[in-house]
C-alpha cells in the first residue's frame, strides 16, 4: 500500500479517537514503511474535537486564559487552521464536567469562558467558527457564552447580569447591539450528534442535567428557565428555536448560539469530513480504516463509519473498519462500502477485563490485518 | 484468490476440525465462488481422525460390527483410503469413553473391538495401518486389541484368556506365533500426541485412569498391572518399551501396539499432511488457512499451526490462523510462515458465553478476512 487514510472514531470509554489513529499510525509505518498514511481521528464536538481536527489539518493550538465554569481562571485552548481562518473551539475547554469537579450544579455553572474563546478567535481573524457541544457540565443555554461576546441580558429591574441555569428565568430582555458589528461575516457551525430539543421531556435539562448534577426539582427548574429563554428568543430572533433538533445540546447551547450567532447545526462527522478535504484525500488512496467502540444495526443509520464508507465507495476506495465489538446487524454496511470488519477482542474475556487491554489490543489486530494485506499483495 | 487449503486444527471444546473446515469452506465458496477449496481437517488421533481424513483424502468409511469397552455389540467404522491400501482406524470408534456410558470402569474395559477392526482392514487388503489413539475408556495396554488380532495370552494356569487393565498382572506368557503371518508386510502408525511412558508417575494410569473412573487405588493396581506388561513386553519381544515417549498413550495401548504390531508412534499432523499429499496440494496455492482454538507461545513449540506454516513457507504460500483466542508469544510464529492471526471474538464477553456463539463468530470473521482479501486483490 502506498497511501492510507486512518479515520477512526473513539471507542468509548476505552480510547479516544486520536490515540487509535496514532496507535494505528505507529503499526501501519512498522508493516509499510514507505507508505503516505493521513490521519483524520473522528471528531464528534466532545472533548478531543480540537485535537482531532489539528491531527488531520495543519494548525496551530491557541492557548487562552478564560473563565472556568464558576468564573475561576483556567487554561483553556481552541485550534486555529493554517488558512487563519478557520477555529475550532470545544466548549468542554472551559465548560466541561471536568473542570466541574465535585461542584457538578448546572443551576450555577456558566459557558462565559467558551463565549471568551470565540470572541478571540474572531479577534484573531477567524471567520469560520466550529464549535464543539458536547461534554460540558452547564444548563445556561449558552447565555454565559453570549454574554461573553457583548449579548446584554437584563432582569425586571433592567440590571445587566450573566444568567446561569438558576437564573434563565429572571432575564427579561436580550439586546444585541453590541455584537452585531463583531459578527458580521462569522459563520459559526456547531458540532454536535445530540438531536434534542431545548427543552420538554426529552429536553436538555430532562436528559443531560441529570448527570450534570441536577436533583429532580432543579430538572424541573432548569427546564422552565429554559422554556422562558425559548420565548426571549422568539421575541428578541423572531425564531423558534425550541423544537430544532440539537437546540437541547450542551444545556441549551445549541439553541443560545443558533438563535444569536446564526449558528447552523452539523454532525461531528459531515463537518469534519468536509473541512479535512477527505474527499480530494481519498484520491490516490489504498484503503481507508477506520472503527468504532461497537458497530452494530445502529452503525447503519449512524453517521461516522457509514459517512466514510459512502464517501469512499464513491471513489472506489475499500474501507475496513476495527472496532472494539461487532453487533447483529451489521451487513447493510458491506453494501454502502465496507470491505471488512475485523473486533479487536483477542480472547474471550469480558469488557471490564477486555478494556484495560484495548491499546494492545488494537495494535495486534491492526498489525494482523496489515500482515494479512501484505501478504496478499504480494 | 484461485486455490486455497482448509486446514484447521478443531477448537477445542467448542467446534471439531471437520465443521471448522466445512464452515470455512462454505464461507470461501460464497466470496471465492470460482476457488478450488481443499480441506484438511487436523486429526490428532481422537474422535473424529477418521473423519477428516476422510474428508481431506478419497476413501470409503467401512462399517463394522465389534466388540465395544464392555464386549458388547456396538456399530464401529475405519476408513479406507482410494489406495485400498492405506486404512484410518480411530480406537475412540470401538472403546471410547462415551461407549462406556455411565460404567467408567477401566480395570474392566477392553480394547478388543480396536483389534477387530485393525483385523477387519488387513484382511481387506491394507496394508498400512493408521490408529489414532485418544479418548479412549481403557487402560489394558492394548492386549483387547492385540487378543483380537491372534495374540495369546496366558495365566499361571496356562489358561488363555483377553487382559484387561484388572488382570493384566495375572498374564505369564505372551503367544504371538499366530500374528506373525497376518502381521507380514503390514505397517501401523500410531497417531498420537501423548507423549507420556507406559508406567509410574507420568504414565497412563496415573494421568489418564482418574478421568476413565479409576480411584486412588484402582490407578495403583493399573499402574502396578502396566508395570508387569512392561517385563513380559521385554521378555517376549526383547523391546524396553517403559519409557518410549507415547508408550502411556491410550491406556498402555501406545506399548501393545509398538510391542506387537512394530508400530511407529507419530504426531497426528505430521501423518495428515503427509499421508494427505499436503505438499503436493500446496503447488499453485494462493493461502493456507489453519487454526486451533488457542494460540500462544506453545503454539511455536506445537505441531500444527507451526508444522503447517513451515511447509507453506517452503512454497512460498502465505498462512493465515483464525483462531478461538490468541495468547501471549505468538511473534515467533510470524517467522515460521504465518502470515497473520485473527481470533473470532466478535465482542468482549466471557468464555461460558462466547463458545455458544463460535460456530457464528467463525463464520463472520473469517467472511471478513476473505473480504479484505477480495478487497485487497481488486
Amino acid at each position: 500500500m502506498k497511501k492510507i487514510i486512518l479515520a477512526s472514531d473513539s471507542f468509548k470509554g476505552t480510547m479516544d479517537a486520536t490515540t487509535i489513529c496514532n496507535i494505528m499510525e505507529r503499526v501501519a509505518h512498522r508493516h509499510f514503511p514507505l507508505c503516505e498514511i493521513l490521519k483524520i481521528p473522528v471528531a464528534d464536538g466532545g472533548e478531543g474535537t480540537v485535537a482531532c481536527f489539528l491531527t488531520a489539518m495543519p494548525g496551530t493550538l491557541v492557548q487562552v486564559k478564560v473563565k472556568g465554569p464558576y468564573f475561576e481562571e483556567v487554561d483553556a485552548f481552541y485550534g486555529l487552521l493554517q488558512d487563519g481562518k478557520t477555529a475550532i473551539i470545544e466548549m468542554a475547554a472551559a465548560a466541561s464536567l471536568a473542570l466541574a469537579k465535585d461542584r457538578r450544579d448546572p443551576s450555577k455553572t456558566s459557558t462565559f469562558g467558551v463565549g471568551e474563546l470565540i470572541l478571540h478567535a474572531i479577534k484573531g481573524g477567524a471567520t469560520q467558527l466550529l464549535i464543539g457541544l458536547g461534554g460540558s457540565c452547564t444548563n445556561d443555554g449558552g447565555c454565559g457564552a453570549l454574554a461573553a461576546i457583548g449579548v446584554k441580558f437584563f432582569d425586571a429591574r433592567e440590571t445587566a447580569f450573566v444568567p446561569t441555569g438558576a437564573t434563565l428565568s429572571e432575564i427579561r430582555r436580550i439586546d444585541v447591539a453590541a455584537t452585531e458589528s463583531l459578527l458580521d461575516g462569522i459563520q459559526v457551525t456547531i458540532l454536535t450528534d445530540v438531536e434534542n430539543p431545548l427543552f420538554g421531556e426529552t429536553g436538555a435539562a430532562h436528559i443531560f442535567a441529570p448527570q450534570k448534577g441536577a436533583d429532580t426539582a432543579m430538572v424541573a427548574a432548569l427546564d422552565a428557565g429554559l422554556r422562558h429563554f425559548s420565548t426571549l428568543i422568539l421575541r428578541t430572533c423572531n425564531l423558534d428555536i425550541a423544537n430544532c433538533p440539537g437546540a437541547g445540546a450542551a444545556g441549551g447551547m445549541g439553541a443560545g448560539l443558533c438563535a444569536f450567532l446564526g449558528a447552523e447545526i452539523r454532525s461531528g462527522i459531515d463537518t469534519l469530513l468536509e473541512v479535512t478535504q477527505f474527499e480530494q484525500k481519498l484520491v490516490g488512496c489504498d484503503m481507508v480504516f477506520t472503527g468504532e467502540g461497537r458497530i452494530d444495526a445502529q452503525s447503519v443509520q449512524g453517521k461516522v463509519v457509514s459517512g466514510i464508507a459512502k464517501k469512499a465507495a464513491e471513489q472506489g476506495v475499500p474501507v475496513c473498519a476495527v472496532v472494539g465489538g461487532i453487533g447483529e446487524g451489521v451487513t447493510p454496511l458491506y453494501d454502502l462500502g465496507v470491505s471488512a470488519i475485523f473486533s479487536i477482542n483477542q480472547k474471550p474475556l469480558p469488557f471490564s477485563v477486555a478494556k484495560l487491554q484495548s491499546e494492545a489490543n488494537l495494535r495486534k489486530t491492526f498489525g494482523n490485518i496489515l500482515r494479512l494485506i501484505a501478504a496478499v499483495s504480494k
